[in-house]
């Protein structure tokens, strides 16, 4: 299978998630979304199980690439603005991806194999989170030691308490988008001032696009 | 309807969505479980939509009196911790709220009139932690001027902005803790280290008790 019916599958997924939620959710519904033939699914990504797993992981990996795609993010704080703000936006397949995403953990508080896929995907994406909440503290820590301020060098420490927190706040957040409550750039800039109080943001701006 | 029979049917709503999803709801199976005659839910209650829009009401009600009943919580930032983590624990009572609390979100994102109800909820729920953040922050603005540490007092901007965070990342954490990938001490540890990296903690060891 090509790249391209990949990606067009692991799309039509999202999408079809997107649109009905799980409990009305088929496999045939997703070939016929994608334009391929329903033997292609079972070939290629095993059971509904396997599908939805490989959906997950694509949508924690297409806000990687958004992420990755920002301009002047070029410090540790401002890929982890990057990162998490990338979870957000009015275009259609960011919010399919969220709405997907959202349902499947909905589904994993009564489901436990579906609880497995969300938390291997979720540990996926906070471990990359980690990393940056490590380095960004890090450059936090030797910019307050150089200004003789010893109390903001604690934000080095608890990068795995904080990268919890954050994916967490981001979730918390696709949920009050995804239901009306807030758009896409107020979720965005409650990321950005959480990660400004602390003290895990750049002196400068923020470097992503509003919403 | 003596206060009585009304508590034990918002209770018995919560159970039964916790127990098989939104998606198999029925009022019978809550009449049943709370041994009450079938009549009384849409006379008291309206119709589905109010039941549920009641007893979302309740899980926030409930989490409120669990904070009240925290003893030593006499400041307003230990208030606001103990009401934020009021929302975890191993009881059956707070674990079935919860869910019920997960499983109406997850549906209001296919669902208008499900999302008018969890927004009216969540907007009470939230304009407490408001009023709590305030209070926190100017307690923390206070201290800091007193010990003429200027950047401190900058937790005292954006109680509504914070106030979204704290309650998004309530839900987050409660996704996280709903599907098994995080204990509800975990989640309550959480709340304090952000808490505290917010500059709204007290500077002595919190007073809620763990998990």
């Amino acid at each position: 299978m090509s790249e391209g019916a990949r990606e067009r599958i692991l799309s039509a997924c999202t999408a079809v998630i997107a649109r009905n939620g799980l409990a009305g959710f088929r496999m045939s519904d997703v070939a016929r979304e994608a334009g391929v033939s329903i033997g292609l699914l079972p070939y290629h990504f095993g059971d509904r199980d396997g599908l939805l797993q490989a959906a997950l992981d694509e949508v924690t990996a297409s806000a990687t690439r958004r992420a990755d795609a920002v301009p002047h993010a070029h410090t540790p704080a401002a890929r982890l603005e990057a990162l998490l703000c990338s979870e957000f936006g009015e275009e259609e397949g960011i919010r399919a991806g969220s709405t997907a995403w959202n349902e499947l953990r909905a589904a994993a508080v009564f489901d436990r194999d579906r609880a497995a896929a969300v938390a291997r995907s979720t540990a996926d994406w906070q471990r990359d989170v980690r990393e940056l909440v490590a380095a960004a503290a890090g450059d936090a820590a030797r910019a307050a030691a150089a200004a003789g301020d010893a109390a903001a060098g604690s934000a080095a420490a608890g990068a795995a308490d904080r990268a919890l927190a954050l994916t967490a706040l981001v979730e918390g957040l696709s949920g009050r988008w995804l239901t009306g409550q807030i758009t896409a750039a107020e979720a965005q800039a409650s990321v950005r001032a959480t990660l400004a109080g602390l003290g895990l943001a750049d002196a400068a701006p923020g470097t992503t696009p509003g919403g």
